[in-house]
């Protein structure tokens, strides 16, 4: 079943999912008021905090990461949100911020540029603010902001939140939370964990669950005071998705079996590898100098090749890739300029899945 | 794997996924922005539209059913909702409702005694109300609300929204939405779907879904407008949990093999061998005579059982059971009443299967 009609997945989530991984999530089932459980989340909790060098509780909810996004703004923000955005994962953040009714304004930077320490103190120097949001890794054009630089600027306003979705860098970089002064990482289940899609996770701040049991309105889903109480009994609020719980627990595992700084040296090989073969081929890459993701590359087709043929020829060499994000293309489309594809490498990837992949884009480009 | 250290599972949700089903779910991963995910819903849909005989859209959440039940109450109440509660779950609902903001007023009903027509109307005839929520099948007390008498009430008011819990009767028993003119009914996946918990499903009319375009502060995760947008194409607003509607996918072609006519007829004929069963050892009935669940027996114990005790010695025998709804028990002890306890007998819960459960029950209730 695994290999005849599967195509590998590299588009930019979710990713491949190996076979003793799925193999874990299809454990018979148990209930969630039951020992089995909170045994289960028990054994989840301390590997997620190491995961994130956090002393903070580390929750995991049944949703895609967009629901940890609005569970982020519905519960801590209470006078006004600063949305950077330089993408459009950032862009859905305000987005979901302004269908909750928070008061919400956006820093906005030039898709493809980092977000800078100095454009978010120039903001939050104009006061009303009590959280920024900032998206670590933009899947949409693999810029992955400075977090270390930010969080200095971040620490300066003590009234701040600071918010971040780590969606598609958690698991596949060093995100050491503590020490950023996070009060909230959120990430989802189907990129860097290499897990199927269906649950999320997210570091909270004891300030920010302070904070949560003073802003009206938190509804029910998505109420960390709620998610919090059940939490400290090993349990969830409402029946969570077990299964995809199992695979976590065995995904972290494997994640501590690698070693950490292993793991998050890989990824930066991986990367590496994939700009240095982009170089070599005659590409661009489309994110500013010294701002490249970690766990995607998103290059700049300098040679105008047709990109939705190229995924078609990829297919059929077994590989399901990406043709770039649309709005981004069509976007530099508009402006007459050269569009981009992506190249995802997170998560279960290894050196030699990149170079089998990278591979076959180049028999593919030769073509064209 | 399965056999050895698994208890089978017979809690009132998540109940007992077969082998098949859990492979069904370990499928390689796709991308859901892909053809192959649009094939996915696309196979899905018409079948759960079949199963709910309704015309109306009927959607796939990545939540557990309390986040379809905020969906409801946020999405399609404007200005009172009126509650029925007569249990924990119906009880849930109003405080979602509350946890919303949401003007919501409780009709009250005794646990174990069914909410009946003519108090639903004695309370809309009061006015003021634009939505009504029902629980189908109470979990916590046994107890299956008759709809058919219900939507005969509701439908003399056009302006009132029929909104249905329908968690642990959908897939288990007939509901035939549009006959019955419910405007949401929702279920989630663990009950009697057979499926692990993650994913919920919804009907939606039309009325409703022009309603909650009128409706401010519905969020975005639950933003029945944007699911429908999404929908629309095949596809969800954010990343769902595949591998389990690949599970759906699979089961719902194991219902139509069985056949929906048999289906409904097994799980009849389960209940009623529970009930003749739970007589012949002497016990009573929980509900209130004509509405005992056809998904859940909830069960009087009348010898004053350990209950706690017989949880552990099913639990040597293989079996994971429950031992009583733990509020419900509270309220009986708090009256000095005798306490219950609840055999569930829905999915894909064989004859035989209900068999050996009962045959362990009468071992072990003979050694208590």
């Amino acid at each position: 079943m695994d290999k005849k009609d599967h195509k590998l997945l590299y588009v930019p989530g979710p990713v491949e999912v190996k076979e003793d991984v799925r193999e874990a999530c299809a454990k018979p089932m148990i209930g969630h008021r039951t020992g089995d459980f909170r045994k289960l989340y028990a054994s989840i909790k301390p590997k997620l905090k190491k995961l994130l060098y956090t002393e903070n509780a580390v929750m995991v909810s049944t949703s895609s990461g967009s629901g940890f996004m609005e569970a982020a703004v519905k519960n801590l923000v209470g006078k006004k949100v600063l949305n950077c955005v330089n993408g459009a994962f950032s862009k859905k953040w305000y987005d979901i911020a302004v269908a909750c009714g928070k008061p919400a304004e956006k820093l906005e930077v030039e898709w493809g540029k980092a977000v800078k320490p100095d454009m978010i103190d120039a903001k939050l120097k104009t006061g009303g603010f009590d959280a920024v949001c900032v998206t670590h890794n933009e899947t949409s054009t693999g810029v992955m902001n400075n977090l270390g630089e930010i969080s200095e600027v971040v620490k300066k306003y003590p009234d701040v939140m600071f918010l971040v979705d780590a969606v598609s860098s958690m698991g596949g970089v060093k995100i050491e939370v503590d020490k950023l002064g996070i009060d909230m990482c959120l990430a989802s289940s189907q990129k860097a964990f290499a897990l199927p899609p269906g649950i999320a996770f997210a570091s909270v701040s004891e300030r920010a669950f302070k904070k949560a049991g003073t802003i009206p309105g938190r509804g029910y889903y998505f109420d960390l005071v709620e998610l919090r109480k059940a939490y400290d009994k090993d349990e969830t609020p409402y029946t969570p998705a077990v299964s995809l719980m199992y695979g976590l627990d065995h995904q972290l595992d494997k994640f501590f079996k690698e070693g950490l700084d292993a793991r998050w040296e890989r990824h930066k090989r991986l990367a590496k590898t994939t700009r240095d073969w982009a170089g070599r081929m005659g590409f661009q890459i489309f994110p500013e100098p010294g701002y490249e993701s970690i766990t995607i590359t998103c290059i700049v087709d300098t040679k105008g090749m047709d990109l939705k043929k190229m995924q078609e020829m990829m297919g059929e060499k077994g590989f399901s890739v990406d043709k770039g994000y649309r709005k981004l293309n069509e976007d530099l489309a508009a402006k007459g300029k050269k569009l981009t594809f992506r190249i995802p490498h997170m998560g279960d990837t290894s050196d030699g899945d990149l170079s089998d992949l990278l591979k076959a884009f180049e028999e593919v480009i030769k073509v064209l």
